[in-house]
């Protein structure tokens, strides 16, 4: 055996990095609604979803914990040939998408910048409602951001720490959701905030609540929607976007712990079709 | 040097086995409630209590992670020299306990047993109701241990998954929570119950607000104290119940993520008294 021969050059020479897929991970099932997003906007990207569901939720956890399990969450995408990559979650973002960016050639995006562009570009008054995890409210990411945009603005962030559980369970209208919305929005209504930042993955679901308790005249962000739009013009910006052609879409979902509650949570995220979904290993 | 200064048989000799500390572990901060039990009933034994906040809650992962997580929770409790061990979480006695029992030899007991043991002396009509997490009630542990005893009885299990978020909240008498338990509780009302069983070590703090709703003439059965109670016959029978004198028991606090939300949950749980609290790696 000849030492060239140890080197297979004719499978290094591959397929283009735009048809790689676009790799994405959330603590657990939430990020799903960032993948839904993409799948709309971008019908022609792979799709490769990671979801931490051994270590949910990452919300009330410290940031040096959130900091070792993003590395190994991009760590696994990275191990999947991606080209870019999007970290899903809001508390994930806001505590640990500086250090994993150091670690890694590709692209990352976040969640929290996209939000923050698009509540600057939904107010009028200038008063600005978050609501989020415990982790992502106290980070303060969304906060420095907008004042570091538009320091006159008026923020009132509310840590929103039940609804996550709220939505996981499917009380997506019940009085008891209602009663704890109404608790916590209480101070943004009394703010007079005209648009409302949610900073979190999981709380698009919560829209028709939500919009029931402020009415139609607060603008409601959803992280979920912008982020699919960013990441459209960061692949376009890199030439990484897929030429379209007859290629369809897949998405694969991986989580380090497959429980039966997973797949119909997976499928209300998603609004239907999941395929098969995989378990793998994070720790070491 | 000889081969035999290699042993120092001098620190071999030790302290006699029944002084050395009970070790309790919950994925949180649940298993506190077991502690406060173990230290009013027992006040001169030392504690090693382990939350493993890092990976929290345990209730809705699959057996495979839980026993896996439970395996790492004991190796850590074993390496303070504990005399025994409590799995102070109901989920993880439902899954794991028989595992863990055959990888060690000191005394290791669940919180399942002790709560089916009271709850067979409580009840008159034999109508016995059960909440918890998803992970405990679907494990069927509490109703095949019931079952097993007295075939005849009629259970009601009932999953309350948001009770945990709610406690760790603080909600505990919050017009919200109490719209919940309703709900959780109607269809154990319409089973006629004359005992609840509570399955999850966070629930004793929910006795008042479920009191209001049951009525007194429904006992309620808390894992906690029916824990502290079988942990100290369990080592009056092995001999290793610490000798009373001048010690009083302490106890100390380790977690796998020390968030700053710990430390007052940690007090509200233990009813006061919380020392210094040590971060401990679980993984490898």
């Amino acid at each position: 055996m000849s030492a060239l021969s140890e080197f297979p050059v004719a499978t290094m020479a591959a397929t283009p990095v735009s048809e790689r897929p676009i790799g994405v991970f959330d603590s657990g099932v939430g990020g799903l609604t960032v993948v839904s997003a993409i799948q709309r906007l971008l019908p022609h990207e792979d799709i490769v979803y990671l979801g931490d569901t051994a270590r949910v939720p990452y919300g009330n956890k410290s940031p040096e914990t959130i900091i070792r399990y993003a590395q190994q969450d991009v760590q696994f995408l990275q191990s999947q040939n991606i080209k870019a990559a999007v970290v899903a979650c809001n508390t994930a973002t806001a505590h640990a998408l500086d250090a994993v960016r150091q670690s890694y050639t590709f692209p990352i995006l976040g969640v929290v910048e996209p939000g923050v562009e698009a509540a600057l570009a939904a107010t009028v008054n200038g008063r600005i409602g978050i609501i989020g995890t415990m982790g992502t409210i106290q980070s303060g990411a969304y906060q420095k951001a907008l004042l570091a945009r538009r320091p006159e603005l008026q923020l009132t962030a509310q840590a929103t720490p039940l609804l996550v559980s709220l939505v996981e369970e499917d009380w997506l209208t019940h009085a008891a959701t209602h009663l704890i919305l109404a608790e916590y929005l209480a101070p943004l209504q009394a703010a007079r905030i005209d648009t409302l930042v949610l900073a979190c993955t999981h709380y698009p679901l919560l829209k028709g609540i939500i919009r029931s308790i402020l009415g139609d005249e607060v603008k409601l962000v959803d992280s979920a929607e912008n982020m699919a739009l960013a990441l459209q013009s960061r692949l376009k910006q890199d030439s990484l976007l897929r030429e379209g052609g007859q290629h369809a879409g897949r998405t694969r979902i991986h989580v380090s712990d497959l429980s039966p509650h997973f797949a119909p949570l997976a499928k209300r995220f998603l609004g239907g079709r999941v395929g098969a979904i995989d378990r793998v290993r994070l720790e070491n």
